[in-house]
């Protein structure tokens, strides 16, 4: 999916809401656990009742390895289940991953080519080399780490190097890299007024905003300092609409959870 | 494997050798594709071929997810039969993750409880919270990316902030966080005349230095640098081991090149 057509999406349902996949059986409805596969069976229910009221999912890899084999089969189920049957969903692997050049090769190629993921999350610290392998591959996206919405962003992300931030170093070296155009960004809601100043180092990328809800961040905040002319924006919550209820009724809860975001989202596209 | 456990099979084996399990299909001797599993295979032979010179092995995962279930399912089935067989081997999943807390601590079941790894390497970019849940784990160990031997590493690792370099910010600040004694380090080889400045930081900890061999590094020069009193680095080779030969004599032709390191290292250790 190209950007315009994943504005096109949001402009469309009224939502630039992704819903997080990350499904831990610790935390899952328990008549679940009797199914032969019961991730991919919650992930089914879950974007059943909300591939509606959402124009992205993100699957945390996280959730999946911690299952071994059969976690990834989950995975790879639930992104073919997307891909067949809703392909005017954006997909992503939030899978956080960076390694020299030929390394990041073969991860670009795990979640583009063999999962056909739209996007896939990478870490920067390693830098140019290890974020170009994935840039490389035409119509897929790199969601580059910027600021993200935990205590420890302040630890390194947030630090003065030659008299700026680390996160906006981030930003400005990373538009210089090759195939830029397929760069989008993760920055925490938690932190919405900085916003203004990271909308002047990058306009017009699509910004991955994780932390509404459950990690305290504001969508009101987050869209006037974030939105841009074509949204630009994407808010994830996991937590706060899959496991909305823990009962036979979960899937009607989350639909209900990301439908009140939803409606906040088209008020504010309406505006 | 404690960290002592490892100096101790050191100094037995005369090596500090680690072997990185990279597989690639498109590397490996082509009658091995016959074979119902061949990336299984193919580690199997270099690890019954190479098991005495070394102390380590280490897959890096991108290898594996690139093949999807087929790759998963190899990647377990060989930490699996080095466990079984090999419980003298210290192994690291090089996996280069990272998130926050909670998800953290889905990799680090991942990698130490699912697939039973010694040990996992890190990236620090998301900072404290994100790298503790790992270091939660008793006698499992978290190697963080620090000073890496790509070209990228200029980008940021080697950058001012706080009138030191964001790498040695890494080392510092990660030696605050709790049960930091499980921290080793990943510092590339090509910076050999570094590691002077990191053992003023972290004295006591292990290196994992890659980079020795195809990305120019010199093993005389890492020791010389490097080396602290219970031995305190583990070399990493990958590509110039395990694709010695391309024929049906690539098992024998691995060993040739690890013993030939071996011996180097023998030398350095006898002085």
């Amino acid at each position: 999916m190209t950007q315009h057509q994943l504005t096109t999406q949001i402009k469309k349902k009224k939502s630039f809401l992704c819903i997080g996949l990350d499904v831990d059986l610790d935390k899952i409805p328990p008549h679940l656990l009797q199914e032969e596969d019961p991730i991919f069976a919650f992930n089914k229910a879950i974007i059943d009742a909300t591939h509606q009221l959402c124009v992205a999912y993100k699957p945390n890899t996280a959730f999946y390895e911690a299952y071994g084999l059969k976690g990834w089969k989950a995975l790879e189920r639930t992104i073919n289940y997307i891909n067949a049957n809703h392909p005017d969903i954006f997909t992503i692997a939030d899978a956080k991953r960076g390694d020299i050049g030929n390394t990041s090769t073969m991860y670009a190629k795990a979640f583009f080519e063999d999962l056909a993921f739209d996007s896939v999350t990478v870490a920067p610290y390693m830098g140019k080399d290890s974020v170009e392998p994935f840039l490389a591959f035409e119509n897929k996206h790199t969601i580059l780490l910027a600021l993200t919405s935990n205590e420890g962003a302040f630890d390194f992300q947030t630090k003065t190097i030659d008299g700026k931030e680390l996160y906006k170093q981030v930003l400005e070296t990373s538009k210089t890299w090759k195939n830029a155009e397929n760069l989008m960004y993760v920055v925490g809601a938690t932190k919405a007024e900085y916003l203004a100043d990271i909308r002047n180092i990058i306009p017009d990328s699509f910004l991955l905003v994780p932390g509404v809800g459950a990690q305290g961040g504001n969508l009101q905040d987050v869209c006037k300092y974030g939105m841009n002319t074509h949204v630009g924006l994407l808010i994830n919550s996991s937590r706060g609409i899959i496991y909305a209820s823990n009962g036979t009724d979960f899937a009607l809860a989350a639909a209900n959870k990301a439908e009140e975001l939803q409606k906040e989202m088209a008020l504010i596209l309406n505006k």
